[in-house]
């Protein structure tokens, strides 16, 4: 996988991070991610609804929005290079998602104090709409992820 | 799919609605889940970890926890048979989840105003170790489930 | 103050911490707060509403139930005597409180993990309508209230 | 009281909602806040802490910090002349309060979604020590603040 780091080149660690981690990821591979972009100041994750994740009501089951939205805090929280996992998080659903649409979750680091991290995700679909909020608590737990 | 309702037999709307969604929940059956219990009371909702849910640390990934209570979470809002939907979530992670583990989503309604409601999801493992609880906020949209 | 502790008497720590907080708590006193039980089992604390509580719709301000909510959980997650502090809180807001409404907060707790904990704390009125559900996440820091 | 629109003079409308809002707020007045800014882009209260506002670890309380936050959302959601009530809200606390500090909630939109509004406010104290974020879900009730 190749990730992009941000256009002043001092993205590096935070792509080195973000690719050795999606390298180890399972789920998100199984979900079809692709992180389009990895440096300090954000990271965005890609990735298409496919039929087998839309729920009763036939649109895209929030579990699978929050799923994307949670890849892209977990990257972010971790793209120091310090180990770190998620505490808690919120969704807020503005709009669905439906079969087909090409999802965006692009990450944000909000704020730190100590070994705690708050992150915004916003998710967007196609046409640019923001169909959920995500806020994310992290906290560092020691470690690295990449020598 | 068999979904048992209470024990009075009073979960057979429950049941019956709960059995109706599931039956066209692509993504809750793409994770393996199985509906243990849906009545008036609550709704029980078990899944184990496969390989393909990890993340990058190798424990289940929280989005997979979250895409389980949240199914749990839909079919307890929507057991009355009034369409009804997710406003927003929040999720705090206790424990991670391995792969093999059998996790179950326990879902109960907290209260209710108008077409609002508040319901709390507690996500445990094969030990009875909680490692998640869930708090969903539902809308209701009008319409219904089953005839 | 006088904390009424479980008619077990196993509240007797709990009731003696609860006390002792609330003896330093400038902010719960002004509120007019009341703590009208302490034990390992629960924490419940009322507050009637007074006009300078209210907001531009003339109804209750929603920080004034927040913090109302608040002090219950502080002296839940701190009944133990081991220091601990909230880390975030999530508040639902499920109907209006009125002047002269008589308020009260019943918290118990929900999961401990490591330091870490969740409380939920019910907030009612003088006709046991449920006006706001709260959830609190807290942390133990070290140190003791009580000797 | 005063509040000083956006350089641009657009927030003339913001502006005078919010004047009209706080007028009627007992309990911002009562908490000493004052309206730095409203426009359309972002709401400013500041609020010093006052010795009554502490608890029972003598820093602020975190329902005064909520408070002060909530105002600031409300005043928000509400500055298109529409109003809107809270449906629920997040905090996370990244820091204390101490007596004396000045503190200052910067609130502005993130999205809406028909009737609903996420609304972030930050919360700083007088050496822009970021000690709290908050989060509002709101929900537009029908009426306006003002003529």
């Amino acid at each position: 996988m190749t990730v992009r780091s941000g256009e002043d080149g001092e993205g590096g660690l935070a792509a080195s991070v973000v690719a050795a981690m999606f390298d180890r990821d399972a789920a998100s591979q199984a979900f079809g991610m692709v992180v389009e972009e990895a440096n300090d100041d954000r990271v965005v994750v890609s990735m298409t609804v496919r039929p087998d994740m839309t729920q009763a009501v036939g649109t895209c089951h929030g579990g699978v929005i929050f799923t994307l939205a949670d890849s892209a805090f977990a990257f972010t929280c971790n793209r120091g290079n310090k180990t770190t996992v998620a505490a808690g998080c919120s969704i807020e659903f503005l709009g669905p998602g439906h079969e087909g649409d090409r999802l965006k979750a692009t990450a944000i680091e909000v704020a730190t104090a100590g070994r705690s991290g708050i992150y915004d995700i916003r998710v967007t679909n196609q046409n640019n709409d923001c169909i959920a909020v995500f806020r994310g608590k992290s906290r560092q737990i020691g470690g690295s992820i990449i020598e």
